[in-house]
């Protein structure tokens, strides 16, 4: 081979792939590992990964995995895990098809097929800031355009005005995108803000992408409402899901793809053929815990996380200049706090900061935004830690604001 | 809500989720099962799904899955996979660093990840016809062009001669894709076939994607020679691999993604944060696998493949009328078969044909290019099934093609 020197710049990549932006929920970790280095305890608030066992019959399920030859599965997910789901949707009213569901390698690939199924490259679906954040990496992967409209912590995040979601929806609109329970506010949207959504999907010929995947996360008796019990919305209903946080098994990445709209599936199955399969020992265990009655696990968890956002957000009320709305659901909430800027401050928590020996992580909230400039001074909490530790937490908290030389008021 | 009438049509998809392309290897399985369902045994040749069992030491790792929260892994994959994979490439004189390896959900992701970050939208990467079929899904769905070079059954799919290869490169090419051991021809590339895509990766400020998933599967004594043991194209080479075929772990869904540019790296990485992480249960066990000398398993396996080769290739040879060369890796070949038309011919071998109560089943090669036309009269088979039978189904093709009305000699 002749031989010639090596440029000494790297080639390129894609601009795209150069403009990506990095996780606010991960980018600090380098920040927390230091803190931990010098023997500072992090409470992790910035990642949704909760502290709870996975269900005992996910574990012994894994413990029994009777195959011999680890193949690949079926491209829509195995039956058994199929077979599960339906039940388990049948049990909140929702009466759907096998073939309406369309295992995925957690959330985040039925989030991507989504996107991609519903919208071609420069299209648009519109979103509500802030928003899960990977939102962005899949809009980046597959080119679509996501449209932001503003929401407010001092409305609690809920949607805003009619005429303010009529007016966004353009020619390259092709779907509404609302997550229900939303990550990262909290916010449960009511019967009515459903209904809009809904209202304006069937008159701007739109697709409804609902990403549901706290649907059992919701407090202070509110009932969830699912998109899948809109009928007359049934063929422009596409439900992203997954078993992470209803069954603590994040690393599993099972989740499912849910639409009545056979050709959504089916594009969907085509992606899904592409990439061979999901993880089939995940699935094998999931279907063993989907099939336990809410009375056994998600019950008892989803009345302890109550518990835990009542700690977080009393605590949070507390603090002077932080603007505290009390969440309804999921396990997170986005305050406004009295920073110059929320990353700096989460920074300076890991770097600058401790109180007898602990700290405490958020994310920093801009980057659930996708408009430059918004969410500088939020931060996203996942309050997914015991109650003592959550208070411990808090108490972190409260003393680092009292302290942070960027403080504004 | 209004109550509105809902469309006798379903809500258009995009356009581009509308035209993608079934997978050869699986869109007649519901013609397989049929025959199944009459009775009929099917040697599944068509999907490369070795019948060989995982490694003890995967399966016992799984039933030890230490963890009680199954909670998510790192984005770049667990510490212990990546240490086992360093030790793993330098088996084979590869001395990379940790960070130069990013764990991934199969090397399905890895191609994925590898096309965005190499290629924008609407870019180019040249590939050889015919290509691993699954290269059309993540094109279309990172919205970059493959540039198909073809190649020729009667030259064992060699590549083509340094003209036609230069004379493709144009403004918009980004990178040329190799996958060496070829899926789906078996072909193992020459080391001067990869002095020349190297070479014309350095003269043309190109990438190199290289596809060694079948690293291992080479016969008859020949060598595989790694893109990433070229010192000179370091930053220019991105591996896509898998564990899938190399200890028949297929639907574990462990693979990665290998690059000494940090910069590609880096943008995998970002991706790789926005999906969260690969699955961490078969990851665990993913990394006792690999911990195994290669004596304990691999070596075996190869020997068993290669006589499965020979099984294949020599009856083959026997056809009539049949195209057929003798592949020196991977598990694959893609021979060329007398008949109108290969699709209705494995078609034809499901619903109209039996020997003995069996069939075989092949995925049509037309699925295998982007060309529309070329391939009409290839099939790929993979030679996965042990010896036995292999023989039949070889009995069965052979008899199958006889008899069948489209033949063409």
């Amino acid at each position: 081979m002749p031989r010639k020197t090596v440029a000494p710049t790297l080639p390129a990549i894609s601009a795209r792939a150069a403009a990506l932006p990095a996780s606010p929920i991960r980018k600090l970790v380098p920040l927390a590992d230091a803190a931990k280095e010098r023997g500072c305890r992090v409470y992790h608030l910035n990642i949704g990964q909760p502290d709870i066992a996975s269900p005992e019959a996910f574990l012994k399920a894994l413990g029994e995995y009777p195959e011999r030859v680890v193949a690949y599965g079926r491209s829509d997910g195995e039956l058994a895990l199929r077979r599960a789901y339906r039940t388990y949707y049948g049990r909140f009213g929702l009466d759907l098809a096998l073939d309406d569901i369309l295992v995925t390698t957690g959330g985040s690939e039925a989030l991507l097929f989504a996107f991609f199924t519903v919208a071609g490259a420069g299209e648009e679906i519109i979103v509500f800031e802030p928003f899960y954040t990977n939102y962005n990496g899949f809009a980046s992967v597959v080119g679509v355009t996501l449209k932001p409209l503003a929401t407010d912590p001092a409305t609690g995040y809920h949607l805003p005005p009619r005429e303010v979601l009529e007016n966004a929806i353009g020619p390259k609109t092709r779907a509404i995108a609302l997550c229900n329970p939303n990550n990262p506010t909290g916010t449960v949207y009511t019967a009515e803000e459903l209904a809009l959504v809904a209202e304006l999907a069937l008159a701007h010929d739109l697709f409804v992408i609902a990403d549901e995947v706290y649907r059992e996360f919701v407090y202070d008796g509110l009932a969830h409402l699912s998109m899948l019990g809109l009928p007359d919305l049934a063929s422009r209903v596409v439900v992203t899901d997954s078993l992470s946080k209803r069954f603590s098994v994040c690393g599993a990445r099972v989740g499912c793809l849910v639409s009545r709209n056979a050709d959504v599936v089916g594009a969907a199955l085509k992606l899904g053929q592409a990439r061979l399969s999901p993880p089939v020992i995940g699935q094998y265990a999931a279907a063993a815990a989907l099939e336990l009655p809410p009375s056994e696990y998600v019950d008892p968890m989803i009345a302890a996380f109550e518990r835990r956002r009542n700690v977080v957000y009393e605590a949070l009320a507390q603090m002077p200049g932080v603007l505290a709305y009390k969440p309804s659901g999921a396990f997170y909430m986005q305050p406004e706090f009295p920073v110059d800027d929320a990353e700096a401050f989460v920074s300076w928590m890991l770097t600058d900061f401790e109180l007898d020996g602990a700290t405490a992580m958020l994310a920093p909230g801009d980057g659930f935004y996708s408009t430059p400039g918004r969410g500088k001074q939020e931060a996203r909490i996942a309050y997914v830690l015991n109650e003592e530790d959550l208070a411990h937490a808090m108490t972190c908290l409260a003393e680092g604001l009292r302290n942070y030389p960027g403080r504004t008021d």
